[in-house]
């Protein structure tokens, strides 16, 4: 998508994903290696009743979602970052997610016209409807047409 | 470190960890395709002149460093979690990174005393002292002694 098709309220639906326990166990031992993202077995006796992913996994996950469906094709030049990030439920191995987005603004710098910022809120459900993530997130757009 | 062992306004040092090139690209061939992160010829020409990481990447950097300091031996269980997220400048390859993370609060629930709960101001600073991320978050530790 260009930066001039995201609207005020656009809901933009991307994925689905399903992630394995081989993908839980890859990304945790490299960047969150806690027992219950890296040890099945501790995991199935501890408060989880089995592995769960990385909560920054499931970030992970959700900007590929959102790239693929919306900013892979863009202006998109990065983020200055996001508002309140909300973990609610566990991912677990074989779970299939799903990105909701919802624009809830995009407009051009007042004082920059060349610089186009989306701010949207995420979010991630699973099967059965289930909400396991939650975020508030600006992207910025270059629209000067150099790059 | 055990829960009992944070207190209010401890600084927690972690890190140092270098990025690579052919890190970078994983990461983002994976999570986040966008050519400022996975082409790097395309992205010398760019804006950013020059290949950046994620900032999601980042952010796992971050999370690594803090298992590896502070929660690996702890009673961490997850993360309900995090407030606003700044990415302040770009992560490059060969950066060094290292977390600084103050503990703003460490306290038990007051209706589940079995419950830790502490609250961080994180963050993340390359050499020559540039923050390049900033965060605030929050951990949950059972002190139940059952896991």
């Amino acid at each position: 998508m260009k930066f001039a098709e995201f609207k005020d309220g656009m809901l933009i639906k991307a994925g689905p994903v399903t992630i394995t326990e081989a993908e839980i166990l890859e990304f945790a031992r490299k960047f969150d290696p806690q027992w219950f993202h890296t040890d099945p077995k501790r995991a199935a006796e501890g408060r989880w009743g089995g592995l769960i992913a990385s909560g920054w996994h499931t970030c992970a996950l959700a900007m590929r979602m959102a790239v693929d469906a919306a900013l892979h094709d863009s202006e998109s030049f990065g983020s200055p970052g996001l508002g309140e990030v909300r973990w609610r439920t566990p991912v677990r191995p074989g779970d299939t997610l799903r990105l909701e987005a919802r624009v809830q603004g995009a407009r051009t710098s007042s004082s920059r016209p060349d610089l186009g910022i989306i701010t949207w809120s995420g979010r991630v459900i699973k099967q059965h409807d289930e909400g396991v993530l939650e975020m508030d997130a600006t992207s910025l757009f270059d629209l000067s047409g150099e790059n």
